[in-house]
């Protein structure tokens, strides 16, 4: 099963009418219409109003949202409503609600607020996913299934040790074997019986928080373990619909680079991929755009839904600025541009009260149809409608691949030394820019995907290398392909032990590199790189090549001269190794030198705000997007006669191509 | 009832000579009597010492204390001792103690630490103050009675819970009507039991805090709810009290605007407003001065006691400076300057032990007269000693009106979004400054006050309108006055609801404004004003002029060329709509030019360091003080001809004026 | 007892090979050979291992690293291995672990987990030590008894709770004296019965954290009974030993300037002193040096053994540089410089998982013997070997003491006022710097020392005064010694009372001079003393001087040209008071005025960066240490003729001498 089937792309969103006076829903209606908004997502947080009490279920409010978009013409992506407990359950069964990192259990509150290992829930929530499924299975406003909201968080309850002592047999067969990927032989924890494992918390392994603990093995289990739990919950929802609904597609929105959750083991649960798209105020646009690929790599290439996007502004941060002019047209477009098949918005009208009432809202408090952001609301509704199906469906046909690997991200971000401050994101973050910038089209892909199609592969900080990894990757370069790692890689098997050999472990031969040790300093300390014109921070790996050429050299301190960067032959390709942090400008140019060598750099690779990407539609028609990020216009020169599809407009390759501030072309 | 009835300033300050060896009570009188001490505020925390053991009571060292005093011609404020738990009650009865916010039941320690719904606390401490009231009601050195001390705090605990719902159901009737007033739609939050609500803490509703819930409109009621806890405990030890002594004026010490009590709802319960102030080291005085007009507006206008000051420095704080020569004097000053009948002190003599040792005292530990602090407190007592009577009873001529209002202090801070940057007192304050800077006397006042006495009402940060307000404010300008209001205003009603009306809700008709949308950045960006040669910072609303005509624009952004503030003609009167946090000048300039249409400027404007004051005696008499809080002269011309009260000096209309380094006149 | 015999200086460390395959025990004695490794510390967590089950124990392995050991020609330190609870004995008794101050029962991890009070917990742990003495007491590898490992925390369960009253009892004998030496009038605090006290922690006397408390005399004791309750644990486990081994002398491993535990208190009670040194990354050599001699100070100038460092990196800290090349060699001989009698690492081999696996070690995970590292510590060991026996037992002949007191460490930090900014360690090791700087040795000693070997006695920050100290102080400068003492000394008594006389308390005769104000500022403020060319921080003292004369003012402020530090003429010799916190500069100003007054100015003050300290062998032999701790060449010139032990190169007096980098010259 896929992504829905639709003529164009879903436009619209969050639909909460049961937060209103009926009234305001024949308001709803007009003012979507207006704006194109066809399609609405449907009970996120009614569990409360469908089943007020543990043996009654009402489906009026429900039956109404539905019926009546079904009378509108709109189609509902319709949730399970499951995120968030009712009051009853909560009170009814305590051991519902979750207990927290600090040992403590919680009573009722805020959302996201249940035990996944407690049978009360599981029971509750899928029977009550049961009954949606078996009311609207044939509703004819019906699109797609929304199972629950956002997972994430953990809980440390009694249930939960439980759950994680049977999944830890399930792992590891015996308690020796247990002993043995945990390293107990350290500070005496060699466990003698399965009961005397507690969750890894406050109360237990960790001090400081959830990153700093005594046994890296625990913690990292029980990051997998925690993965697994809600993904039972969301397979038992899912089973329990697909019981009445064969063939309508499931799916749950994620959250792009979500630290808590390993999505690469829920991937092949979901039909299709969908997530939430929030970007930090001050982040550059290659932070969303990996997060768009990351989400692609989900279905190996698939297109997914933007099911969440703000119109205008968030509440829940510091300090909420808001989406300017044109800001929320060129992010939709370039969700599309990375392989969104839906546009939709978190909310279609603002919330009254509670904690999401200043979040933005393409029908405000005061119901206006004239207000900047509906206006901006309603012309992108237009172009999508005007745009109808060109781009569903298309695929990304990139060269070069970044690896995106959970078990690294937790594993290098729970290790004591060499320096808390390198963060895995960012490391990641910095080399995917520097392809994207240049113009490559990268694929976000997990470490298990298939290696043969691509031409570079990026692995930076891959910390954790587990099964034939090593080998595909040499594999990349003996055929003549280029493979990148970083500083941090290769250091920790799957249960986070060192390995035995030199660093970087098994990468080692196809870097042609050996790492004795490392230095780590404060952020404040720069380590001049000169060859690059580069300068590095926070860790420095000392290099003895074993094969490798130098790139670039340290350029103080007692190991200055020695190798920052590195390039290896290997077979009829190549391995990188850079070996420190370096910033961004230094990253650019290892990054683009690798690109050059397959000529993969984009046509606008000088034009670093001009954001490139390229889709292949089903029928083979190749779109070509390009996207100003930045306020002042872009003036290019085109590389090739094309016609933009949004315009209709011809340009003549060699001609000049100017993209207003913010603008967007796809040309075709 | 009203402020005690006294020859003069009552002068002197917190005694605690239980701490002593009885031979110091006679250097404490003899050191006293030098310094012109003539009130000892007694029994503070005495209640262990008072009540050793349930069922005994020895009253013994009070005794001393007051009849003492009583020989000496002191007067005492009589505290009921029932801040501070003794040991034995809170072993006794656990639940006395207090459920923090983390959850977490308290066992015993520290001050103001009992459970305002725990009936044994309850119990205890009115048989504690009945008993206290049986035996001093007619003491002759009785002055006033100080129940408690510093009322503050939440618990979170069962009895609570159960006192928190019973006061939901008085408030709202019915579930339905909570349902609605907390919308609870949103997050699948509908209640259908009373017994479901929990109170919002960092267990239940809240993250992060105290200001991250997930629902505004729990968290509001539970600020209502334990300020009316509190009040409860207050009213009963009262009513005990009255039982014995019709006739002595009772207060509590409150803390000047000090969040966590919404001190508006308790004003009308007591027979006279005192409070404690403790400026933060580098506050300008406009600060302290603020906290005075509030405390004197919580009784109509009525002079209040300053029940606390610290004569040299706190212990309390990170760094704790010493107050400079002159500084106490000024200070003092200043106090009755806007209203204050009493000059105490925390403390008379230095505690020997615990975490006030260190905290400044009239009387050091070596328990000498010449001390430079004993020095300066015995000419201040000289001075009180000879200005008699002349001060008390005055009242403040005020023709500017500042609306303070706790419910918008809550509802805003505890918002998500736009920004968790504004801070309500601190938007209050710089209207506040600006006004008093520019000579204004200014009534600080509940928003349900008589708005008919004033020419000028400024309304920041108003973020809830409840009740008539608007209309009421509407009238001030309809007859001719100035209304001023900002950014945040007019958005909810009183459960927290955001008007479904264009922003700023009920204030947009006296407004002319309409506000669709709003930006927010931080900090470090500055958004130039340039009209009011002026930046402005954190939150910066798009207004639309509905009838207003622009003061002052933005100058950067998309939204540059928009109004940042505005004047609407109303009636014969004026709207003024500040759309965004100017820094002090631009507020300065906005205030200023509203008071000059009233002719509200004082003589001295032109000389910020110097605040200035009106009162009127009861025999009509006006007394205006001038007070320079620089450590320059301020070189000024008298603007009348006129006698300082402190010197017999007379100076001519015209003629220099010559106010010392932190000086102070009092001219009539 | 005292310090183990052996013919020269013990190397090699903390060495755990049950965490490897047994084979790799082949390799590692191959490399302890190669790199001269004799002395292995083993057995620190080995519990779950000895002892897998209650009633289970299991030596196979201790055998077998003992035996290979002995047949290797190694020696061990063999430790009880009672600091990291086995799992089955937190699961069996819940109560061995401890309960934080938030008052949170921790449930199993790291290790320090044990509460001290539990029965359970010392019934096992000495039943293991006694099997252990039992085993291995004649076995010929063994050289000392290492106990539990790294002593601290403190725990606030129930029992320890008891265990506090008992301890309360003995110590205050009844309540009235307890009440009185607490101060518990303050704040309604008459305890009547010992149940009633409850232990200072976040749910009782404290809020923000362990600093801040409302009763100081509590926390006081608290820490107080924390030393001696975790003391108890220590001598439970030695007594066990000595039944079975009169012989071997006992220790455990300390950590120098540690504030948890008054290492004075048990210094009597250790055979031997050892620590494990962990300078920060930043930090002067003169910190550790100032550990170094306070571990020495402990046994009245024994030699000492320094049981952990790195060779490499930490792996703890947020960020963990590396160690350079020669430094690890500069940091093992100023160990000795300073009196130790041992050269050991942590670690041996470094741990394969959990939170060490990136702590340096002097083999790495690859097992290899060619890195830096490896080499670093082979050269070192050969260094170490041609110094066989010559440094053993040497003492250290210092002129000077500096007075270190944990209880005025504590009572300064815990206190309210008059700034929580001053720390204790930095006013300390200001002065210490500032003397060693200047060339002169520092015994590092406790108040209660015989002070009578001096001329000098530095007492900075010596904020409680006890028992005749100041008595023992005049007498120093009375027979024309010189003692300094510094702002927050002589404030408080044993209990943490403020004396009821002028600051600085019993100190003023000797300082001659008067405290009645303080004040205290910002970090930023700095305050001007022209005449030491200084500036002063954070807490300025108004001195009047009663005897003594200025020698630098304050150059701003009210108190301009009051004195900032003062001399007294007493008996011959001299009283100085230093009033506020001198940068580093006006602090070497002062104290080199004084050491040049008895002569104590070392050959090398000019150079700051050379250390120097003398060390004189049981034979009289005068060693002459000279310490590079720049990364530039030092040129001196010899202030007399002698032989470099270390080269055997001869310098004669007067001819130039050059320090490498990071050199050492050991001159006889």
């Amino acid at each position: 099963m896929t992504t829905p089937r639709t003529p164009k792309i879903p436009y619209g969103g969050d639909y909460n009418p049961e937060q209103w006076p009926e009234a305001v829903m024949d308001d709803d209606h007009r003012l979507f219409t207006r704006a194109g908004i066809d399609t609405l997502t449907v009970g996120v947080f009614t569990w409360s109003l469908t089943q007020p009490a543990p043996d009654t279920y009402d489906f009026t409010v429900l039956d109404r949202i539905l019926d009546r978009a079904a009378a509108e013409g709109r189609r509902v992506c319709l949730a399970t409503g499951t995120a968030a407990l009712p009051p009853w359950l909560a009170k009814r069964h305590p051991e519902v609600n979750r207990t927290d990192f600090e040992g403590r259990r919680h009573r009722y509150g805020q959302r996201h607020n249940f035990c996944p290992s407690s049978p009360a829930y599981r029971a509750h929530a899928t029977e009550l996913a049961s009954r949606l499924a078996e009311r609207y299975a044939h509703h004819p406003a019906l699109l797609a299934w929304h199972v629950n909201n956002e997972y994430g968080g953990a809980c440390y309850c009694g249930l939960c040790a439980e759950a994680f002592r049977a999944w830890l047999r399930d792992r590891h067969g015996t308690l020796d074997a247990l002993n043995d990927a945990w390293c107990t032989a350290f500070w005496s924890h060699r466990y003698t019986d399965w009961d005397q494992i507690e969750p890894p918390n406050a109360l237990t392994e960790h001090w400081r928080g959830p990153d700093h603990t005594a046994f890296q093995g625990i913690t990292l289990d029980y990051s997998r373990f925690t993965t697994d739990a809600l993904l039972g919950c969301f397979l038992a929802e899912k089973e329990v619909i697909r019981a009445h609904d064969p063939d309508t597609p499931v799916t749950t929105n994620f959250m792009g680079a979500f630290r808590p959750l390993d999505y690469h083991r829920w991937a092949p649960h979901l039909d299709f991929a969908s997530w939430d798209n929030y970007p930090p105020p001050d982040a550059p646009p290659t932070r969303p755009a990996l997060a768009h690929d990351l989400m692609r790599g989900l279905k190996d290439g698939a297109p997914f839904w933007l099911m969440e996007q703000t119109p205008s502004t968030t509440a829940c941060r510091d300090v909420n600025p808001l989406r300017r002019p044109g800001e929320l047209r060129l992010a939709t477009f370039q969700a599309i541009a990375h392989g969104a098949d839906a546009a939709l918005y978190f909310q279609m009208r603002a919330s009254r009260g509670a904690c999401e009432k200043y979040h933005g809202a393409v029908i405000g408090h005061a119901g206006r149809d004239d207000t900047r952001v509906f206006g901006e609301a309603t012309e992108l509704g237009q172009e999508l409608a005007a745009l109808g199906d060109r781009t569903l469906g298309a695929r990304t046909p990139a060269r070069t691949a970044l690896l995106f690997d959970w078990d690294s991200w937790w594993s290098l971000e729970i290790s004591d030394g060499p320096s808390r401050l390198v963060k895995y994101p960012d490391v990641v973050h910095a080399h995917y820019r520097a392809a994207r910038e240049a113009g490559a089209d990268v694929d976000v892909i997990p470490q298990t995907a298939d290696l043969t199609p691509y031409d570079v592969v990026l692995a930076p900080a891959l910390h954790m290398v587990k099964g034939d990894l090593a080998a595909r990757l040499e594999a990349v370069a003996e055929r003549g392909g280029t493979v990148l790692t970083t500083f941090l890689s290769g250091r920790v098997d799957e249960h986070d032990r060192a390995f035995l050999t030199d660093v970087p472990g098994p990468l080692a031969p196809l870097m042609g590199v050996r790492v004795d040790e490392w230095d780590a300093r404060p952020p404040e300390f720069a380590q001049p790189v000169p060859e690059l014109r580069s300068e590095a921070r926070l860790v420095f790996e000392i290099v003895r090549p074993r094969g490798a050429e130098p790139v670039a050299t340290y350029g103080t301190d007692f190991y200055a001269g020695t190798p920052a960067v590195t390039r290896n032959r290997f077979g009829a390709g190549e391995g990188w190794y850079v070996a420190t942090a370096l910033d961004q400008p230094g990253v650019d140019e290892v990054v683009r030198r690798i690109l050059t060598r397959h000529e993969l750099l984009g046509p606008y690779a000088g034009h670093p705000a001009v954001e490139t990407a390229t889709r292949v539609a089903p029928d083979g028609t190749r779109l070509f997007f390009l996207l100003n990020h930045a306020c002042e216009p872009a003036r290019l020169t085109a590389h090739a006669t094309a016609t933009d599809l949004l315009t209709g407009k011809r340009v003549d390759r060699g001609q000049p191509l100017v993209l207003d501030p913010y603008g967007v072309v796809v040309l075709q």
